[in-house]
C-alpha cells in the first residue's frame, strides 16, 4: 500500500488516499479542539494514544460482526481504512446525560435515566451541529429512512458492545459518537470515524474520574495522562 | 356550567375553573407574542377570531374521531373544554419548512420536503423550548414511548384531516403545533392547545400570502385582517 496525496486536513485528522481507489490512511493528529473550534491546544502523543483505541475498538467492533472503516494499523498513529462517502450525519449514543446535553434538557450533569438516548446530530459547521431528527434528516436528502434504520441498528449494537467490553476493562462508557460513510468497495453503510476518547466520554468505573476530551473542556489536565490510563485498561482485556 | 376562579394568566390565553371538576372554559386574549415573548402586541378582536377559528379546526377534528379538549363556544372568545393534565412536549406538523426551522436547517423559507416533518419540543421557558427526541422525552419522564407513539399518530391523522380541509377552504396549511394533554375525565391523551392562525403557519393557496402570525413576527401588518380571512374561508367549507 502506497500513502499517495492529502486528501483532507482537519482539526485532529488527515486522510491521503493510496494507490487502491477502496482505502486511505488516517492520520491521527496531537491537536484537540473543543467547542466547535474554539478552544484548541495541542498535547504531545495524544494523536498516538487516540490513533491505538480507537483501533483496538473499532477492530473490537469488526471482529463482532458491525462493520467499521478500521483495517490496521500503518504505523503509530496512522491506519489504513476503508475509504467512504461521508453521511454527513452524527448518532450519539448516550447511557447517562452529560455536557451539553444536560444543559439543554436541564438536569444534573451525569444524570442516568432509565433508557438509553440515541441523538442524531446533522454535521454542518455553518449550522453549528445541530441536533436534528429522522424526519428532518430525510427532508434534507441526507439518508433514507431505510438507511437511518440501520445507523440506528448498528449504533444500538455497538453502543452495547462498547459498554460492556469498558465495563470490563473498569471503565464506563457514558456516551460515544459515531459517524457513518457508504463503503466504496461494497456500497454497505459503515462506521467511519473513530471511536476514542476524543469521540466517546469514558469515566473510571470506580471512581468517576472522568477519562476523557472533558479533561480538556473542563480544564482539569492530564490529558494524555488519562488516555494513556484508557489505552492500560483497553489491552488488559483486549 | 358556572364560571369560576382564575387558574391560568397565559400571554395569550386565560384559563378559569367551573363548579365541574373535570371542565375548564379557555378565553383567548387579544394580546399576540413572538420569538419567547420578546416581541408583544395587542391586536384588537384578535382573540375573537383566534377563538372561533380554533373552535371550528378542534370541532372538525372532534366529529373527524380526533379526540380535543374543546367541548363548545360559551362567549365570543370562551370555550367550555375538557380539563387535562398538561403534558410539557409540543409536536409540530410541517407539510413546508418556514420559520426558524428554515434558519435552523439552512434551507430556504417555505422549502417543501418529499416527506412531512414531525418535531418535538420540550415545553420549557428556561430552556428555551428545545427541541428534543423521543429517547430525551422519556429519559426526563415527560412521557413513555407508547403515549409518544400515541402522540405521533393523533398528529399525523389531524395534521392530514386539516391540510385537506384547509385546501378546501383555499388555504394551504404550512406548519401546525399540537400540544397535548391527559384528560382529567377519561384520561385519554387528547389535543389541549388552540389551533389557530397563531399557531399554525397558514397561506393562501393561490397567492401564497401569509395569514398567520408571521405577519406579525415579520411585521406585514394587517394581521386581525388575515385572521379574518382565515375565518371566512373556513365558514365557506365548515
Amino acid at each position: 500500500m502506497v500513502k499517495e496525496g492529502l486528501i483532507y486536513n482537519g482539526n485532529e485528522k488527515q486522510v491521503f488516499c493510496t494507490d487502491d481507489p477502496c482505502k486511505v490512511i488516517f492520520r491521527y493528529k496531537d491537536v484537540t479542539t473543543a467547542y466547535h473550534g474554539v478552544k484548541r491546544a495541542r498535547f504531545a502523543g495524544k494523536g498516538v494514544l487516540t490513533s491505538q483505541i480507537s483501533a483496538l475498538l473499532l477492530g473490537y467492533l469488526n471482529r463482532s460482526g458491525v462493520e467499521t472503516h478500521f483495517i490496521e494499523m500503518v504505523g503509530e498513529r496512522e491506519q489504513l481504512c476503508r475509504k467512504i462517502e461521508i453521511i454527513p450525519l452524527e448518532v450519539v449514543f448516550h447511557n447517562r446525560i452529560a455536557g451539553s446535553l444536560a444543559l439543554k434538557l436541564g438536569v444534573e450533569d451525569g444524570f442516568k435515566p432509565a433508557n438509553t438516548i440515541l441523538d442524531l446530530c446533522y454535521n454542518n459547521d455553518e449550522l453549528g451541529d445541530p441536533l436534528i431528527n429522522r424526519d428532518q434528516a430525510v427532508a434534507l436528502s441526507l439518508a433514507s429512512y431505510q438507511e437511518l434504520d440501520l445507523m440506528y441498528d448498528i449504533v444500538r449494537r455497538s453502543g452495547k458492545l462498547l459498554t460492556d467490553l469498558l465495563q470490563q476493562a473498569g471503565i464506563e462508557l457514558v456516551d460515544a459518537k459515531f459517524e457513518f460513510g457508504r463503503a466504496a468497495d461494497t456500497g454497505a453503510i459503515i462506521i467511519s470515524d473513530e471511536l476514542s476518547p476524543d469521540t466517546c466520554r469514558m469515566w473510571d468505573a470506580e471512581t468517576g474520574e472522568r477519562l476523557d476530551k472533558d479533561r480538556f473542556r473542563l480544564d482539569l489536565g492530564d490529558v494524555t495522562a488519562a488516555y494513556g490510563t484508557v489505552l492500560e485498561k483497553l489491552k488488559n482485556v483486549l
